[in-house]
């Protein structure tokens, strides 16, 4: 293969546009700030052709800012590449092909790596890793203590997964042993549209993170149809600042919730106030025996409504209501006597935000006739 | 690196499964056969993670089955391999990982390779080959000589590529050349969403195939929007069999179309039976001054018809009618006297099916109050 | 308002293509045939301005056309029709104008009316009248009992509908009365995409036909995103002709699923046999220690499986998959031994088809590696 | 029909929520105000069930709340109402019924009528009536003299519909007195996806303003994919308030521009500083021998760039280039020495922003790489 180098490298200096330089769309996902804190959309587990995933790193950048996230990270399998007769690296090479990209586009890119062993313990993922080669280990105990050792976030992936959990969802000593040991952080509530309601009750007795995420292999594009309003599962991180150490310094203090298919999963003093921040009442009109509003939804989460116990039994209104993503929904709330009323208060839940396994975010919905539920739309 | 190795064979086994097996949805693409023929979907233009491209070989395949494809061609860049650090293999490599899965979902797979060079002669893609590696030599004429030994198809990419023609779209000597030379044989009259007049003139012109594809590098969920109905741009071949030589020799003999963005181009010999093939006539019924009727496009390729010169001086109507894909359109005509006439007959021309540049394919259609136009519904 | 009129009745002739001769696109809506009966899809809750609609009578058929449907029924409230000032006729005439465009688009069109009081008993549909005139009395009871002297076919709209049932669905005493006299042969199961397993339940007691509806105000398209894959909530219809009376006597046997938001609701014996008419099994491949098989849904219905109680424990097989519409999903039963078996039987669950409130219906799927589940695709 | 009246009475009372009280979805159409204006959204040509349309007027108010427009017009023919055997009322009455609703929800309301007439001069919308009724007179010319008596705006329709100019689009002797009379102040340019280019040179010649309308008839849900991005035909009016007296002084000013599907059609010298406030420039980089840079389209009309005559032959870039709505384009200006250069100037045509039959606007792009195109984002 001998050939006259030089006319080549002036080819390559001008090729650079055989690379993907396409228009670009952006699929805009408004979610709202949580007050006090930023709100981080990242997908914190992803596969490129550096382990089994079918795509370059740089792609999974790219994707990330055309869906409107904030951060990854790439976590290939440490010990399954099955293309490794062809591409060739160790394990930190997809983060750093990836890292200039994502430096240049904004996003935050947290290096990772997925520690993928039969179960016990199954697979987890360490991200905030400084050398995943560390992490290539006989025992998993070793690689789980090389990831501690360089400051990492562990959590456990998809522990309803059938390949490993056939039929039914177990915790296992080997768990209860990472969790003694400092070794596990987080767990996967949602990967890809695979929800663990028994993930999501763990969480909750052990004071762990609730993780979300995509585990893609594909093109997110092949997956979801991001043009059709679609979007992959991820966790929303309520972060003092948008750079990679406040992002790791929320996900340690487990302030996240979980994004997937249109539902929220967090904790009620996460969901409430973010709830409260995002829906605004508009047009409220007092009728002699009703009061007429309309809820405005300006984020990217639909809610689905429903009416809880509680309420004062001369209010009649709606058993459910949905306020869809970026939508509008007129209510009417009946009443003996609007007149004599100064403000209504309405027990709702909100079934689509869980804050235990089955049980949706519940709210009260405090609505003046002469002002509206909330000063500001910072929401927007 | 050390490691027991044993269990990881069995796991490797049974991780069959982190391969991407997820629910699959097809995209349909309904065009007709020409009669005598089968029109296959071929897409003779495509990059992987082998040259530029930012996907694995096996996704190529995988994409062109959920597209509905017949064919597709892996043509990595000879000279251009930007990931040659980490992705190391030879220059048929693309194509045998890509085979095995081809051959499970019945993708015609057909070897080939982008001989990549400045303008002139620019980029040509060679097809049917069987050891690309020949093709890697220091002087294009001699790439483009083992190709044609190996019995190689040879088109010419994207001749109105900007990086290349910054102004005009030229034919240069060195085309001459190649035609004299016999190692030229279609051209892309439409890569990607690019449309090139002067290489739909050539092929008219020097009886060269006309070629049409996608030359894609990003997956092609993300360049297109599948789920809304985009589609990319292919060559309609209109072959005898539905097997790579039946693929070869109808490329041979230029029986081809080329699709791109809702319209077609191609010769008038092939265009006008598939025009009669596809479009049905429905619900005739006269009236005292007039007729009304129903065309029916049972295709994916919308029509958009206009009246065109010569037209009977009382028949009265539409200037303009578009019969969308898969879709009706209801249509008047007005004639002084309708009992006394025993058929329509009306001159159109189909503006979006063109026969030469900015020129929409010239149709006669006759209709009988008493029948269809045509006897049969095989468009369907 | 004197003019000279001839030339306007010339006008008037030549104005037909002032209405709507738009280009049309259906979007189909397959529904395999149950095995001795066709599936009809009516929609049998439908206004227009003679009521409380926002919509001419003949565009309900246009829509009705456009979607696939068999059969609509337009069902003006006798008691509620506050556009009354402007809009003046009798109780038939929304039919009446409806009927010609139905009659040409081959919709059958069902003569109804909705009879519309407060809870008890609440809104009730009365079809197949010959005049809906004769239901406007004071007594509701009246009302029905005319309806039934016709032969109409009564059903409860909505039960769970929170303006009238502010907290509970109850089942009135009047319900029970409209029972025992013969005037209640179905309920709304579905309304919309208010669903109600009150309902339900209520329809297996007392062997009552289920019934779906849009019970749409506004044009479909404004309410359901169509061109985005969405379809109206609607009746299935299992009959033995495709005319009014065969559509009448189904309903009279309780020969009906509802569909509705991606989800039927039936009788497991319709919904058993027509889900083993829908689903087609391809590839099926024996290999040492596993079999891999793909399910294939030619149906725009999906189909949620879960892995019922009663396998085989040596069989390990996926807890949750989906085969979406249209679609195809891979999979893989491992088996410590799969060259002794014959066949595989798996027990599953179609979580989305349910047979009862919160029950999806039971299958068994017996599929040989030498064959397919069932011969023929005439579910295609 | 006696009927008890007043328990019903209490029933309507509550019923107001049968009518359509739904979640609603509105989807943004982004325009960027015109330096010193609001661009308001103004479809100027509708039709309701009180002419020849499909739906109740107060419908075309919700359309036009939830497709982002300002303003619209309901304009029924005085001539022409084939449903008048069952709505029967005067002219002014789908206005006065529409008035209420287009107050609640923010729309201007513009009273107005099609007079409907054979060609010369056919179809002329008259807007800003306050009596519709005073048109209904025999001869054409009377009723354009009341329109102006009332200070009517008035425009000719569709001058190329098929059905009154079968071949080519001609300008009649009455329009000429039309316009000598001061009874023609403008004319569709584009009615519905009906675009005439010989209306445009009409409009330059006679100093006649430019419209754009949707002529819808049917639901706007079901003649435009709304959820998949399109939008109808209107008007763009560049007011200095948003009112409607400022929408009247706009349009008599010609302050205005059509925007039909993904295209405008407007005067240079508003097309100009429009194209200038929406585009902007990001992320330039200075290389050795080249430019990049990214052009962001903050608004929903995509732009559709090519190169100009007369730029600096130094620069080599582009032929072509489409900048999509809310999108993003990255370019790179190639130019033998970066270094030496300030700022690049290219001349650009926007193909589909067209200021002449033909003629995209033309635009000189000046780039600093040392600071943005235009200081401010007001257009997001």
């Amino acid at each position: 293969m001998k050939r006259a180098i030089f006319p080549f490298l002036l080819f390559l200096a001008l090729a650079g546009n055989l690379l993907p330089l396409n228009a670009q769309q952006r699929h805009e996902f408004r979610v709202p700030d949580l007050p006090g804190f930023h709100t981080l959309k990242f997908d914190p587990h992803l596969h490129t052709v550096f382990s089994d995933g079918m795509v370059w790193p740089t792609l999974r950048v790219h994707e990330a800012w055309r869906e409107d996230l904030d951060a990854i990270s790439l976590t290939e399998h440490i010990e399954y590449r099955p293309f490794r007769q062809d591409v060739l690296a160790d394990h930190n090479r997809a983060y750093d092909i990836a890292r200039p990209v994502a430096d240049q586009l904004g996003i935050l890119l947290i290096h990772g790596s997925e520690i993928t062993r039969a179960m016990p313990p199954g697979h987890l993922n360490a991200i905030f890793l400084s050398d995943a080669n560390a992490l290539d280990t006989e025992d998993w105990r070793d690689a789980l203590r090389q990831a501690a050792s360089q400051g990492a976030f562990i959590f456990w992936n998809h522990p309803g997964w059938d390949r490993q959990q056939p039929d039914t969802t177990l915790w296992w000593d080997e768990h209860g042993w990472l969790l003694k040991e400092g070794l596990l952080h987080g767990i996967e509530v949602a990967n890809g549209w695979l929800y663990s309601p028994e993930a999501l009750q763990w969480c909750l007795d052990h004071n762990l993170t609730m993780i979300g995420s995509s585990d893609l292999h594909n093109p997110s594009s092949m997956d979801y149809d991001l043009s059709g309003g679609q979007r992959r599962s991820m966790t929303l991180v309520f972060a003092r600042e948008r750079t990679a150490s406040g992002l790791q310094e929320a996900l340690r203090s487990g302030r996240t919730a979980v994004y997937f298919k249109d539902q929220l999963v967090g904790r009620q003093e996460h969901l409430e106030p973010l709830f409260r921040t995002t829906l605004e009442v508009e047009r409220m009109v007092r009728h002699p025996n009703r009061f007429t509003f309309t809820l405005y939804n300006p984020s990217d989460i639909p809610m689905e409504l429903s009416k809880d116990r509680g309420n004062d039994p001369k209010l009649e209104f709606f058993r459910q209501a949905s306020v869809p993503a970026r939508g509008y929904r007129n209510l009417t709330v009946y009443t003996g006597d609007a007149e004599g009323m100064d403000f209504l208060e309405l027990k709702l839940k909100v079934d689509n935000w869980l804050v235990a396994p089955g049980e949706g975010l519940p709210v009260t919905l405090r609505i003046s006739p002469d002002g509206r539920v909330r000063p500001s739309r910072s929401g927007r």
